[in-house]
């Protein structure tokens, strides 16, 4: 995957090299790749060639990239640190993140369009189309809008915050092979559920996490950054409890979706305890 | 135009319709939008239809709205006003006009490989793949990153940077009717070269605006805000007269290359004058 990866990002001679090494500082750094790990699994209930997948799997990447190296900015959530590196904007500068994540975007479209991807450009065109949706104003970058904005009172709206911001790409990551597979309704109903789940699932953990870690590390009450900073999320409106149990029942209910694949969905299966038992 | 991309930009309902605005507020604001003009008026010279220029040309100013936006912010040219308004971080704030960028960015995606754009997907595969090409870090991201560094000690530098940072975005309103009418080898080669020659003179006359405008209005002496800041340009390396020259020199030739096209050229050729002799 990320050699894959390493080799679709755009190389440059010229003193724009400084702006592709970002890109690729940015894309190819330590990361979990969960995105393109769910895409590539998904893809192995199909009877689909891999290569398309791959190929979709690191333009999906590209754009989630992107949106770390923007979230980070000192005018967005200024963070210093990402997987225990500098962020884009302390490695090299703000103005080369910007232009880093703009170029990340843009090489996402870049790498679906390619013919390579696929030789129909049907399903070049609804890979990308797809891709564009969940990422846009109606996706990711409209709920990091809402997240900014910290309007969200209530469960309904943390909900909806995190199925715009995090929920859409997790999405898109189980639309690929379902568009490269033509995927019957009902497969893609299961794998859609099956993402909804885990999406929500895993954001809940994030949440855990934040209210735990701080806890455990900086010696402070219950809580954590968000609520430090006023922030409602899963865990400051359902408390540590319920959002713990809702994390069981969601993962449950996750891998109920996935019966009517049988066997063939055992690795995916067991993705469920790996990725809510993260500890990071 | 502005009607077109008026209906065709994405609305929210949601608190997420802070960023929608802010897409409107930069992409639907005054401007010249001489890149869908050219766009338009190229696609006369062929027998399509106006529809999927006129989307096309959309998705193009929405990249055309993201650079600007982004150029705009206070980590690259920290610029308060454009075209008489307050820039989007001034009139909203850098969060929401990185935001706003990146989504305008994706909506040009989303336009463009919309069933509606055109009804063979091979001909939006190419619209979509052609302009990620255009403004990707081999194209205007990659020159905007020359530009920031300042690395551009001699002409040849000066008009490389110029080539990506603007001159592609130029091209690519052209290819939009070569690519729908599949035109033929000579009369895309017609066009890209009246693009090169007339993107080449518009940034000559930027570089005059700025050393004129400079002297006049800020009773310094020639040599502009580029000079003031150390960057060289076509008129800080060819001095006024010989900068002036060349333009004339250009627009000559750029008009010389539309003259297979006889008559029904008449308003593209026409544009070179209007097009050189704007005063901001």
């Amino acid at each position: 995957m990320t050699v894959a990866l390493d080799e679709l990002l755009p190389r440059a001679d010229g003193p724009e090299s400084r702006l592709t090494e970002a890109m690729r500082y940015a894309a190819l750094g330590p990361g979990k790749r969960l995105r393109p790990f769910f895409a590539l699994e998904a893809a192995r209930l199909f009877d689909i060639e891999e290569r398309p997948v791959l190929r979709a799997a690191c333009a999906l990447e590209c754009v989630h990239a992107y949106s770390l190296v923007h979230d980070d900015l000192p005018c967005m959530d200024d963070d210093d640190l990402r997987r225990g590196r500098p962020t884009v904007h302390r490695a090299y500068d703000e103005a080369t993140a910007v232009l880093a994540g703009d170029a990340l975007q843009t090489a996402a479209f870049d790498i679906l369009l390619h013919e390579d991807t696929h030789d129909d450009p049907a399903i070049r065109c609804l890979l990308a189309a797809r891709l564009s949706e969940a990422s846009g104003a109606r996706g990711m970058a409209g709920g990091q809008m809402i997240d900014l904005l910290g309007v969200r009172d209530d469960l309904g709206g943390v909900a909806r915050m995190q199925r715009l911001k995090t929920g859409a790409l997790f999405a898109y990551a189980f639309e690929i092979p379902v568009i490269i597979a033509d995927a019957e309704p009902a497969h893609r109903l299961a794998l859609m559920n099956f993402s909804n789940d885990i999406g929500l699932a895993y954001q809940i953990v994030d949440d855990l996490l934040d209210a735990e870690g701080s806890a455990e590390e900086m010696g402070k009450a219950a809580g954590g950054k968000d609520a430090a900073l006023g922030k409602t999320n899963f865990v400051t409106l359902l408390g540590l409890e319920e959002a713990r149990h809702r994390v069981t029942h969601l993962a449950d209910q996750a891998r109920g979706h996935l019966d009517m694949f049988g066997d063939d969905a055992e690795i995916l299966r067991a993705s469920v305890d790996f990725v809510l038992k993260r500890r990071s």
